[in-house]
Order: structure tokens, then C-alpha cells, then sequence
């Protein structure tokens, strides 16, 4: 069957957002300054009001969250040191094993039996494993959280079961690291400020080029020291750019936006409500992101793509985010094309 | 309570075997060269008996098993590749993280669902992922699997499902290194040449100094293209050594004696099924180690070592681990002291 | 001796120009994608233009030089490979060490005696060392070359001496990497087309955000196959962006002034031949560099401070660098406040 | 010209010399134990005995001297550190880059502007650049002496001159690694303790498998907080093995004949005094090794092979080594075969 499909509805990623014109023209407006050698202005702003946002002392503009999570645990991890992450973690699956090679650590993958996305803190001072063993032994010294979890379908983890995961790292002598990537949409879904989020922790990476639609941009937070450590891994890494101020200036805007991705996340209920009702298997969205179990997961992803709808696989599943350049009549669209066109 | 005790028995691990005087006089004895500038005929001799035994086409001795395997992920993983292995299988914990910062893989741990220390060819499919993806995924190209699995208890892998183990990683593209550090006791107790046991490898370590006695050594076996590889990386980690011969005339003569693994095996039966007898909770031993399942592991190997008994954690567990200093008199010993001393 | 110095003028590099109103509007008004998981359109055109400028098969828009360095250097050298660059090179000595401990390589330092900035062809032959060497010795592999070479003063490596130096490398089997952050001053200069200097290397890195006044970028080129591995090794850096084309519209806009490049050129040399009559220590500028012997480089950078110039440590030196945003009258302002405010 | 050499006189290392009968009983009757997981006894009197002779605190036995200074340089560098070293040292041209790929250093080779093999204190002072510089710049932490300078022809640092380095070195902020390989020749050679050539340095590695004869193993001294970290980072690379006694009761015994390296010193002048006479261009040697200059190493090389006497190329020259395996009446057989053969 095909479709008469003007304009596929892209619910690939996120990322896809584009700036709009108030975006575009504070980027044209922006002061900037070389941000090597210098501070670049807009950076500057960009970095003390992110800080703020996150409740941590200090924090720095990064080209893309894999280099703000790569510089995290590069600084966190000694050579070998062993980290743990939730099973399907960014840090574990979408970034190029760099945590390994290049931060030097050795993953150990938990299971996600404290709810969706998160071991539990059983489960952390457990696998930790004795703190002091002898000088051949493995050492456990970090657990990287993800908040909201992407691959476990932008599942949240709340204030207080963050607080115990926080506890239990602690309790065992680890750091804590929290990929924030989409911690906004965490804090829009619970009406929270992004700092009761990120409560306990020693570094935190946060996105403005996902739902928030800036075009290039996070930040990794963190205490004044470790903040500082970071600008030199970041020049190590390539990530120093000059007048960057032109791209933090829609990372500015975009701060202003995080309310607005309450508009995504009830597009997102639309679209499962949708789909279950058309016979789908999908889970109940708690943010902007909609897993459905499929049979053939390539098969569905063609099939979807023959009717005008895109969207990635994702953990075994099909994945749809939501986000600013798919609107509510889109989710209509999408459900109309499926109902009309099988899959 | 204390015993007057005075010897403990030492069922910590078989890498404590030291050399009788048949090996010694066989070091004493040994023609030696220099075997970085040109080949110790001895280490040359060792090398050409071990690949024919392990039935793969050059050996290359290494200082140690860590250092063997370290080598060959070093050589089959490129930058940030994920590889797959058994859940603490000892690449994963026991080599201080050295497979993912220094070898630069990404390590995915996966359930022994395929019997005791290995996982099921479905699962090493699943796992492997997609084998095309797009170029900002994560690549998976290595399977490791371990035979005897340590942390298993000494479980054996038999042929035939090591058979569909290796085939499953062929089609999904993966190679395959085999950690056969204990190789030697699978095969005793199968009674098979180790090369039965290594069929469709690319790669595979054994070690010399755990049941066999050697005091140093142990080797790796792949392609003649693969071993001069691995040579250059041997030299690049300091694991080049010169009149080595020493030290190969004793792994010579423990490449004889791979038939007398047969009495640890029957001597870790008697501790197991003397162990259940007293109310603990063991596995059945499949070759040289027993694993006990014990509330408290720490408190548990204190007292048995106030009753002259030595062992060590694994994996949550105490590891008694039979090996030739320890006669099925001491077994008989150590049961004695358990049923009087409690724990 | 102090000034009422309403505006300092800035010599320190030429990475702080910045975008003037034709980029920014440019920047505003770019056509923008997610170029992890499709292409930005406005970053391939950039990259085919680039690509097309250089003379090479293709080429990777990269967040700065630094990284677009790094990314080769990472790509071209195995473990632990030599690799030959002329003493004080960038990639030596401002890159924080990362062509070594990230990209693997041991550098070799070889002397300008070639010219200023360059080895002689010659050299090179002789430090590659001997080309088969047993398993156990050193591998050079791979010549960086860095034209116009910064710490010697902007120097050029004119065309022919470039196609010797390439040469060379290939008679003992080196690759070779250009390192042409300032390849377009060196092309202004010889009034030549910037891909008569980029004859036979394997990869040449560019950058937009020096001289050109791009706020951010810089592109590796070489190779198609080189570049799909560029692009997955930028991924791994965490130099994936997503609408960098806000970004690569200024880039664009920056290949149409190469020739501009001139202007400051002629600065240059208005601002040495001032310094040599007011009896400084001065080298004839090839391009927009000019670097001053002076007997305490910390001292004069600070009195130069007091008389509202500025200007950066490099090779042991004091360095001016003309840019587009210091004017010829700026230059003759310099000149004033030096004669009247000494050193 | 053909020559009936009933047996070839090996000049190529001093890495060649085999185990005596004294050596070979000593190894047979060593006690040893688990050095992994205990102490092996005669390793831990062999690592005390050895810290003192050098004056450090404590020690450490490694499989290779490559080893021990891929593990100091682990320690004491971070990631991308800059380390000087004399041009030609070991560590940067004869260990295959691991010290720039595995322990992460960036290396600056300094001229022997001090003295044959070692720069003078002003070029260490101004190798190592603005000792604070911008977080965006290069850091040099350490300088690494070799002692006796392999390359340089086996030359001697004397005491004062050492003491002068490593006072240079503490002024600009960097520590100091002695690579000692061949500290024993000098301590002969000046009639000192070896503790007279360590003063004030963080580490050193000493040897006892060239010319002390035994058949494999080195050392690494330092304090004893630093010996620990080398422990684990030896266990890391897989230079942790069990019963190492065997080996290390051969170096027991080669601490005994540091004296006797005197008459390798003696048979290298009477070498060098032939050659010179039968028209070589040779160096006056210091300790072992004679250097010898040619117009075509290679040619050289093949000629003297011709005539059974073996060599190998060394930094551009033919190298010499003098060696317990080589007597005096040798020295007379090589001279008159080159006397009678030509070359």
C-alpha cells in the first residue's frame, strides 16, 4: 500500500528540532568573545545561569552531551576503575564504547530493578562490591544515573528514589554522575525545578539541542574545581571552540523553554493511547518518548517509513519522541496513517 | 574456639602450586636464548607443543594468563568495540578493568542462560545486535567465552555447545577468544585433547601456573599472522623476556601432566559431597573448584581460617579450589575441622 | 608609564575575529538538519566545497582544528607508532598532548632545517629510520606537516618544497597529514589556489575560525573511506553536532575571503618593519605573524599590557598576529604607543 | 672473503648472557610462594635488598625493564603531560611508544647539550616552559635520566651532574625517573654504591638481565606509596606472576657481581683501542658499549656477520656491547678476524 505522503512526521529523535526565528535572531544578536583565550560572554551567561538551574557550583558549554558525559567520567574514572550504569544506558550504548577506551572504565550494566530506567539501591551496594579489597582487585568507584532513562522509553526517576540511589552510592564510597540529556523533560513532567533533580550528585550533563530546539549545545555541571579540570579535557578532546557565544545564545532561549515540553508529553500520551487502541503494545509515556513492542522491529521501522512516518529502533523496540516540530495535529496525522495503512 | 593447627590447608586458588624437583631439575636443565632479539629454544619448543596441543597454528608465551588475554583483545578490538562474555567471566572482573581501558573494549555482560558459565546462542545473537548499523553506532565484534568458567564453579563448556556457541558469533559476525586459563581441566575431565575444546576459535589462552604447577606462564594460540601481532603488543606491555627458557622447561613438563588433573576433580567431589553432608549449601563440582553458599562470606572465610583453612570469595560465595599441594588426606583433614570447629 | 588606552589592541591571535554582520545575517538565515542522524544541509555543502578548495575526495566539518588534527592523527597512526613533525608544531605543542596519550603516537620532533617551519626533505628520510625493522622495534609511520607553520612566525612552505617533503615520506613509506589551520594565509600569500598545497597528503585539516572570522569550525579532509572513518572517530570525540549549520553558513561565507587574507599580510609587515625602526628584534613576516626576540618575553608582554597592546608568549618569543579585526590604522596606532611608551 | 668461524662472537647486547650453574642452583632450590595473592618470599628479599642498594624505600620485580618504566611513567604521568628525556633514550625509541600510547605522555627529546647522554640543567629548565600557564596549555611534570645512556654509547651521568639534573628538574616543578637499566655499569665504573646515582629521584628501574646475567627480570625503587600504585599497575598489564622466586633467586645472585662488571669495562677499551687502530672510528667507552662510526650501518653489519662477529645498529652507528659472555681472549679473536677479513 502506499500513501500520497506530502511531508513524513519525523519522530526519530528529538534532536531533529530546529531553531525558530526568536532563536535565530538571538544568535545573530549575540555578543561573543574567543572562548579559549578568553570567556566568551554569551558562554559565560550561558554557564553561570545553567549552574544555577542545575544546583551545582560551576558548569561548561560542550558541543554535544556525549563529549559533556565523555569529560565526566574521564575525570571521575582511573584508568580501569569500574562504573555502574543502568542496562542501556546512553554512556553504555550510544557512545561509541568512549567510556571505555577513552575514559578507561570498565561498565558493569545493572538492571533496572528499582523502576524503570534505575537499578535499586540494593541493587548499587551490591554490585559495588567490597570497598576495600586487595591491590589485584576491581575498584567500583562511580555510578552514572540517566535521568529521564532514553532507552527505557524517557522513564523518570523521581526526587526520592534519587535521593536513595544518591544514598546508596555514598554508603559504598562512590561518585555519583547524572546523564541529565533530558532532565528537563524530568523536571517539566514532575513541575519541579531541574535542581531537585540533581540533588547529591557530583556531575551532571544536561542538552539544550534536544526538545528544547536549540541547534548545537549542553553543558556538564558540576563543583567549581571538577568544573575546571573539565575546560582542560574539553580542550583535550577538541570540544574548545572560539566565539561559540553565537550558539549559547539559543542555548539561553532555550532554558526559558523547559515548561513547554509539557506540550510533547501530552502529545506523547496521545500517540500511545492511539496506537494501544489500534491494537499496539506500548507502555504508558511518563515523558516525551513511546516504546512499542513489535515482532520484527527493521520490518516495522520500513513499514512506517512506507506510510510517511519515521522513527528508530531503540532497546529491542520501536521508539517515537516527541518533541517541538511534531505537533498535536501531526500525532493525529500519524495515528490516522497507521489506522489507514497497517503495519 | 582455636585449634592447635599446624598447617592450614589452602584451597585458595591452584595458582599457588609450586614446583616439585622433577620441574625444578627441568629449569635447571633448560638450554636458553635470548627470547626478545632472537627465539629461547626452549620458550620456541613450548610455543610449537602448545599450538599443536590447543590445535591452532603458533603459541606465544606470556608472563601471565591477564597478560595473554589482555593481548588478544587488545588485537581483535578496535577503538570503543563492545564485546561479549559471560557474566563475571574473568576478562570482566578479575583483570582490574585492563580490557576496557587498555584493550579499549566496551564490555557487555551476558546471563549464563546457556548452562553454567556461558550464555545461550540465542542470547550471544540478541546481543550482538544489528550487524550493519549506521555510523554513529556502537559495534559489537568479539564474543569471549571461558572454559572452565571460574566464577561458575569450574564449569565446563562441552563441545558440542561451544560448537553452537562459536557458530552463533560467526553469524552474527563476531570473533571469538576462548580464556582457557583451566581449559586443561575441562578437557581432563571429558577426557578429550584440549583441542576438542577450541574448535573455530580465533584466539585462546592457557595457563601453565594454576593446576599444572608451573611456577610462570602462560601462552596464547591463534594464526601464525595473529601470534606475530600479538608478539609486537607482548613487547609494547613489557611481557618480553629474555632466557625465558627457565621458566618453559617447567610448562613443558606441566603440558604433561594435564591427565593428573583428574585427582583434583575427584578431590573436590569428596570436599563438595562432605561439605553437603555437614549442611552446606554446594554446588556439584564439575572439575577442580566447589563453590559454597554461605549468609556472610567474609565472616565465613574468617572462621575457617581460625580452623586452618584458607579460600576465597567469588562471586558472592566462598571458592575452595582444588589443586595438586592438596591431598584428598588434606580434604579429609579439612572436613574434620569443619564438622568439629562449626563455622 | 602609563596611558589612557580607550581600547587595547589585540594581536593575541587571530582566533578572535569575529563574525560581522553578513555572517551572522548569513547564520540566521541557514538552512538547518540533524547532522548525526541525516546530513545538515548546509554542513555538506560546506564540506563538498571544502573538500573541492583542498583538492581532496572529501572532508568533515569539525568543532575546531584541534580536533580535526586529532581525529587524523588518531585514524593514520596504530599504537604506539612514530610519527615525524617539525619541532614547535601545533599538533607538538598546543593540543595538550592528546596526538600521544588519545591518538597513540610517539612524536619526533625534527628540526627546521628545511626552511623555517619545515624539516628538510632529507631529515625525514633519515628519521623514518630503517623501514623493516624486527617486531620489536619502533614503527614510524606517518609525517604532519604545518603550513603556514605557526611558532615559525606564519611561515610558508612554498609548493615545491611541499612536493619534496611529500616525496620523501612516501620513499620511506610514510602517510602524511597536513596541518593547515592557516593553509589560506599561506595560499593568499603565493596568490595560488589552496589545493597547490595540499599535492599528495593523505589528510589536510583547515580551519574557518582563525583569519576568515568564522565564529566556530574547521574541516579534516582526505580520502572518502578516510572520511566515513573521520566521521565515526568525530562521533566517539563527542564532536557530533546537530544544526550545525548555523555554524557552516559562516564557514562558507569565510571561503569567499581567503583573499582578503592579504590585507592583514600587509599589516604584518607594516607592523615589523615599525618594530625593526624602533630597533626590535623583528623576522621578515611571510604571512600575518610576526615574532619578536626580546630578552624577557613575560616582561614585554606586560609592558606591552600597559600600553594597551596585546599580544601571546609562543616558541620563546613575543608573537603579533594581524587579523581582521586589527586595521591598518591599529597598526600605526601600535607603532605610536610603543615609540612613546618604550618597552 | 669466507671465513671458517667455528662459532660467532655476540657483540649484539649485553641482554644475550645466560644463567651460570651457580645461578641455575640457586634458581632450583629458591623458595617461593603466590606473589600475586601473598609474598613469594625470595621476590620480597630480593625487592628489600634491592631498595636499599638503590636507596629508595621500596621496590618492585618486574618481568621487563620496559615494564618497570611503562609503570613509573603511568604513575607519574596524567593524560597528555609532556616528559623530557634525553634524545635517543630508551624510552622513546627503543619501547615501541608505549610511553606516549599506554601511559599517556607527550615527549619532548632534549639534546646531550650536558654531557654525552644527558641534556645540562639550563635545557631542562627551559624544556619545561612557564611552569603556570592557561588551562589551554601544555604541562610538563616530568624528566625522565637514563643512566648509563644506551644510545649514547653507554656514558656515565656522574654524581654531581646527576645532582645538578634533578635539582634543574625540582626548580621548574617536575619529577624525575631514572631509567637505570644499566646504572649497575656506572656504579662499577665509578666504584660508588648505586645509591650514589638515585639521589633525589621519584623512581628508577635497574635491571639484572644484562650484563649481571640473570635470565629475566628488573626492578622498579621508589617510595613506598609509589610502589604500591606500581604493584596494581604491574597486575594491570599482566606482569603479575606466582612463583617468581625462581627468577628472582637468580637476581639475588646478580646483585652479588655488580663488581665484576668491571671487566666487561676493560674488555670494551681493549676493543675499542683495536678497532681504532685498525682505522674505526670509535668513541673512547665509558662503561659496555663501543660505537663505532660507519659510512653504511647496514653494510657493516653484514660484513662483520660474515666474518662471526654480531652486532646490531644503533642510533645510526654499529653497537658493541661487552658482556660476561664474551672474555677477553674473544675481544683478540674479533680483533684479528677484522684485522684479517677487512670490513
Amino acid at each position: 500500500m502506499t500513501f500520497a505522503v506530502s511531508r513524513p512526521i519525523d519522530f526519530r529523535s528529538d534532536t531533529i528540532t530546529t531553531p525558530d526565528g526568536a532563536m535565530r535572531s538571538a544568535m545573530a544578536a549575540a555578543e561573543v568573545g574567543d572562548n579559549v583565550i578568553d570567556t566568551d560572554p554569551t558562554i559565560g551567561e550561558l554557564e553561570r545561569r545553567t549552574a544555577s538551574t542545575l544546583g551545582m557550583e560551576a558548569a561548561l558549554w560542550t558541543p554535544s552531551g556525549t563529549m559533556a558525559n565523555l569529560i565526566a567520567l574521564s575525570l571521575h574514572l582511573r584508568r580501569g576503575d569500574r562504573f555502574l550504569a543502568p542496562r542501556n544506558a546512553h554512556v553504555l550504548t550510544n557512545e561509541l564504547g568512549s567510556a571505555a577506551w577513552l575514559a578507561g572504565g570498565m561498565p558493569d550494566p545493572l538492571e533496572h530493578d528499582g523502576g524503570p530506567g534505575r537499578p535499586s539501591p540494593r541493587t548499587v551496594r551490591t554490585a559495588a562490591g567490597t570497598r576495600e579489597g586487595p591491590y589485584y582487585t576491581l575498584r567500583t568507584t562511580l555510578l552514572c544515573l540517566e535521568n529521564t532513562h532514553n532507552a527505557a522509553g524517557g522513564a523518570i526517576t523521581p526526587p526520592d528514589e534519587h535521593a536513595q540511589l544518591v544514598a546508596a552510592a555514598r554508603d559504598v564510597g562512590l561518585k555519583v554522575h547524572l546523564d541529565g540529556a533530558r532532565l528537563w523533560n524530568a523536571a517539566a513532567a514532575l513541575d519541579l525545578p531541574p535542581a531537585a533533580l540533581t540533588v547529591g550528585v557530583d556531575s551532571v550533563s544536561a542538552c539544550f539541542s534536544k526538545g528544547l530546539g536549540a541547534p548545537v549545545g549542553s553543558v556538564l555541571a558540576g563543583s567549581a574545581e571538577f568544573i575546571e579540570q573539565a575546560r582542560r579535557m574539553r580542550q583535550m578532546l577538541g570540544g574548545g571552540v572560539r566565539q561559540g557565544g553565537v550558539l549559547a545564545a539559543a542555548c539561553l532561549l532555550a532554558l526559558d523553554r523547559v515548561g513547554e515540553l509539557a506540550t510533547d508529553h501530552a502529545n506523547a500520551k496521545t500517540l500511545a493511547t492511539g496506537l494501544a487502541e489500534l491494537g499496539w503494545d506500548v507502555s504508558e509515556p511518563q515523558t516525551n518518548i513511546v516504546l512499542a513492542d513489535v515482532p520484527d522491529v527493521q520490518l516495522a521501522l520500513e513499514q512506517l517509513r512506507g506510510i510517511g512516518i519515521l522513527a528508530l529502533p531503540m532497546a529491542g523496540k520501536v521508539r517515537f519522541v516527541l518533541h517541538r516540530n511534531v505537533s498535536a495535529d501531526d500525532v493525529d496525522e500519524a495515528l490516522r496513517r497507521i489506522k489507514e495503512g497497517g503495519r
